[in-house]
């Protein structure tokens, strides 16, 4: 059997989580939906199957020390550092090269370092579906939807090609971008649509070889940096920025995808972030001392020590920290972006 | 012309400002619709009328240190320091005594620490035309209705009985308590009704012989006071606590009432302060370092040092302070108090 690696992509630098997320503190560090931060939540999910010696983390260099710290059970050495972000099909061809030389027939998941999964266990059955399924295809994970949702891009499914493990595995039919709303509740009722949930596993060589053949440039950079890793400073910052999405899965014929259900969510806003949560018979989410009278449907989340009172006021997000205060309407969190534009605009490094 | 005097009642203690207003710094303390606290607001009101050694304060002791470094210009033993809350007849009651041992021939206006005045001129013409009309007679500030409002107690006048300074002066038909709303929408169209604003002006030797007349016990408890003030300690607590209005205004046949329009507002609530600021075009008011984007009809009051940020929120009253946060849906402050209340049933002193 083929031995089993996970690469962890934690390169993110989002803004959606302000003004608990800053630059040098983006979601992947934070405990969203748990008292544990996301990026160690995803190493925890599944260091006890495959081993931490068989983790990879690729991150940015402004966040590798906090990185390490938060994974002290991780090798040094599994921890790769981008000197610039360039996307995720350098950083997943980067990976596979450095794994591919201790172990050229391996097969790696990438997770992304900033997902919430609600049924762990659900995960690695599926995780050990995929890793069965992965031979001679790269098998992406498509999450079952639960409603209509505009903010994920979807696969269609095609006809079963495979089973591992008891489970089918299916051709992709196409890859579609985020719907509007009539479109993604046609796709709910079709039943034939996933969530493209940026998870996927492949064997080593694969990957390589498709990367060899549709990203040349990147393969190219890659190999260079294999043969001298000193000279990543001068490689990396040129390779070509692309997605493995655009790159390879929308391109290659050797695509698979795994339908999954096990609570998945990529908490890519605040509202996404008080889904994730059991709310009280108010419908209200507390995290930290809060006193609530008179309040639905609303989140608190107080980190910054401060006593959080709300009285009479329904469908909101209140996020407060040390240093900055955030209260938003639920459903308007996609707006939170306007803040850190304009924060961004007065050039205010405090507050990014 | 009799010397004109003004005392200040300063003994309040409220809650409603909570958590700007906590026990050791009740509103009069607090700067509620502009940058300098009510209580030096209202001093600095008359104090240029009057002069300072005619400007008496009467407060509490846990507030007496506070109300002196607040009015240093005033002289130490014009702070009259309750060593216990009476409520308003045994506070004028010894206020009156005093005074009138200095000059028997005194007028006295009484004000609250607490009011806002948005027209000081305005308010200096009618203080002057009631110092003027307050011969044998109490005359009540009757601030003529802008809107109707629930939370005032109201005065019906009666017929003209005098003019001042080309200003008539009127009988008082009736008090009335704080009225339903339909009550007050047919007091405001009546026109005859006017907000009870708990400020009056009366000779000295006419309040001391009515409080004599309508509260004996008051009156002998502060004439022994009166005669020996060491023993404050022993006499005051024990005087019985009896507001103005009930034992002298309601039951007197020396009262008059002056109509007044001067921006008044006795700022009751979080609603009331933001009604006394000037709001945007979106009808917001900022105090403070605040960022707001799709936000209507709403107060951020930021004296905390926190970066505010509201995104899509509508008729939200937010207050940060060092170390509590409050959020409250316009129309709802009046609910403040329940999380004071819930916070003295936890006895949590830190927070009140």
């Amino acid at each position: 059997m083929s031995t089993r690696y996970v690469v962890i992509m934690a390169g993110g630098s989002g803004t959606r989580f302000w003004p608990k997320s800053r630059v040098h503190r983006p979601k992947q560090f934070l405990a969203i939906g748990g008292n544990v931060p996301l990026l160690r939540r995803t190493a925890d999910r599944v260091i006890a199957r495959i081993g931490a010696s068989h983790l990879y983390v690729v991150t940015g260099e402004v966040h590798a020390d906090h990185a390490r710290a938060m994974l002290p059970d991780v090798p040094r050495e599994n921890i790769l550092v981008e000197p610039e972000g360039r996307n995720t099909a350098p950083c997943i061809a980067w990976a596979s090269a450095v794994i591919a030389r201790k172990d050229p027939d391996a097969r790696i998941a990438v997770l992304a370092a900033d997902h919430h999964i609600g049924d762990v266990d659900g995960f690695l059955s599926h995780l050990e579906v995929a890793f069965e399924a992965a031979k001679e295809r790269i098998v992406l994970f498509g999450v079952v939807p639960t409603h209509a949702e505009t903010g994920y891009g979807y696969i269609r499914r095609g006809e079963p090609i495979a089973r591992a493990l008891g489970r089918e595995i299916f051709a992709v039919d196409r890859f579609v971008e985020k719907p509007d709303r009539a479109t993604a509740e046609a796709y709910l009722a079709a039943g034939t649509y996933l969530w493209n949930s940026g998870m996927f596993v492949f064997p080593t060589d694969l990957m390589m070889q498709e990367i060899a053949r549709l990203l040349p440039d990147v393969a190219r950079g890659v190999a260079a940096l294999t043969a001298d890793p000193t000279q990543i400073g001068a490689i990396y910052p040129k390779l070509p920025s692309v997605s493995i999405d655009y790159g390879v899965m929308e391109k290659s014929d050797r695509i698979a995808v795994l339908p999954a259900s096990f609570g998945w969510s990529d908490v890519g806003s605040w509202d996404a972030a008080m889904e994730i949560h059991a709310s009280d018979e108010n419908g209200n989410v507390v995290l930290g001392e809060a006193m609530l009278s008179g309040v639905h449907r609303s989140m608190v989340d107080a980190e910054g020590g401060r006593f959080v009172a709300l009285v009479g006021v329904d469908d909101l997000i209140v996020v407060d920290t040390k240093d900055a205060l955030l209260v938003i309407k639920r459903g308007e969190s996609q707006n939170v972006k306007k803040i850190v534009e304009a924060l961004k605009a007065h050039n205010d490094k405090k507050l990014l």
